[in-house]
């Protein structure tokens, strides 16, 4: 029984007869293959990533595990189409908080044709990319009350988000207390979270260590998600001894990743140690 | 006796009548404000950068002595005009091999006017900025033969370099083969220039450092400029135990130097470590 999964901040989505990704509840996540070439660079992308052997485990392991392809009925009910089968990354988890964040302050490759570039230049100066290396292209965090609820902002409101909204949002993102205008985000959550030795910043200083030596894929337009639950974090936090949150700490949307050329990723590597330095600062100042 | 600098590769050139730099032959250098508002920005960074608290003392060296600015007459005979009152960074060196490496996949400010932005963007894209993080403004090499004379290439020439061509500059300049098309850079000086305990490597890594943490300052159009004399390279390069080649490692240009508001400058530093990982490569694989 395929469907739309429950939780999606970012990207397209199949509801309303669009074309978007299902899930089939057990573990797979299907991604419709874009018909002008995007999906042919991602199912590309996966094969070289997955079978290359420069390519270390446990850097991989911050990739969705990738299972080939698979003709199914699309969601927009335009008949049978090529899906990427995926490891569904919110497997298993009732009511997940997740961030998704696009990183580099760049989001064009350097050879693009003119009208991409155009149309990637101009959101990535109106949105934080440029100033920051990195911007909030979704983001659910669950109701601290411990109802199913979630606070989602608008997709128009995450648009318009400045620097100071990404600072309280991966604020708010750990935080115990409810978004509000009149209160700041506690952070309660922070240090179970963000810090300790599996925690998101223990993860992302790994993934920077690959970015400052891999020269193989470049990645434009490529997010890091961050996903958890809050019972777990809770249960962490409350811990002497840094109990694991659980906190997964993924990469996706690989359809405009290029080969590297023995050049280093400094664009992704760039909004990469903005972002650690951004959650450092969280953790340092709570 | 003031005079023009006789080693320049970048920036405008007090000849022919031209507005330029001066040095004295006693170790300071006048740069003349730029009547625009960007030597003002200069002024104001230097200010700022030498009495700024949090700046550590082993980040200053790696920037020029800075005292004050002092009224001259300007070197196109346009009459008195302030100059700002810099080391020497040439100072003491007969024959000094050097490269200007401007810094920065983004040269423009996120903030900046529409028309600094499209004139930056082209080149951006048109030299290697884009695709490397950094490119090269100009560059120097002493005849490896030991006479007087240098290899440097042409502005224009530098102009059209590509990310090969850096390459090979990176390498051709700590070789002791001439430049040739039919035969490669020899990188007999890598380990003296580019390796050991107070080579280029080692010292961008300190500024790495610095740069992964400090918020202070964003440098748009800065540069990294790399200096040596192949007399005490190739001695240190003769020695078991790591002498001293005496590279001089220095930022300099800071007339679009911008605040940071809490923001690290993750465009200089993805430039940097891409810089880095090319030196690497080159010590790697002399």
């Amino acid at each position: 029984m395929l469907k739309p999964p429950e939780h999606q901040v970012a990207g397209h989505r199949a509801q309303d007869g669009q074309l978007g990704p299902l899930v089939d509840g057990c573990g797979i996540f299907y991604k419709p293959l874009q018909g002008d070439g995007r999906g042919d660079a991602e199912v590309a992308f996966y094969t070289s990533l997955f079978s290359h052997p420069a390519v270390p485990p446990h850097i991989l392991s911050f990739f969705p595990g990738f299972h080939g392809t698979l003709v199914l009925p699309a969601s927009d009910a335009s008949g049978p189409r090529p899906h990427l089968a995926l490891d569904d990354l919110l497997a298993g988890l009732r009511s997940p908080s997740l961030v998704d964040l696009k990183i580099g302050g760049r989001t064009w490759p350097p050879d693009c044709p003119e009208d991409y570039f155009q149309k990637c230049i101009v959101k990535d100066r109106e949105s934080t990319s440029v100033a920051l290396g990195f911007r909030v292209s979704g983001v659910q965090i669950q109701d601290p009350a411990g109802t199913d609820a979630f606070w989602r902002p608008s997709r128009a409101a995450v648009r318009r988000y400045m620097v100071e909204d990404v600072r309280r949002v991966l604020r708010q993102f750990v935080s115990a207390n409810p978004p509000s205008p009149d209160q700041k985000p506690d952070c309660a959550l922070a240090s179970a979270v963000y810090g300790g030795t599996d925690g998101v910043l223990a993860q992302l200083m790994k993934l920077k260590a690959w970015f400052e030596e891999q020269a193989l894929f470049h990645f434009y337009s490529a997010s890091v998600l961050l996903v958890y639950e809050k019972d777990a974090a809770v249960a962490a936090a409350g811990q002497q001894a840094g109990k694991s949150s659980g906190v997964r700490v993924k990469l996706v949307d690989f359809a405009h990743v290029m080969e590297g050329q023995g050049v280093i990723d400094h664009n992704f590597l760039g909004g990469l140690c903005s972002l650690i330095k951004f959650m450092s600062d969280v953790l340092n100042d709570p």
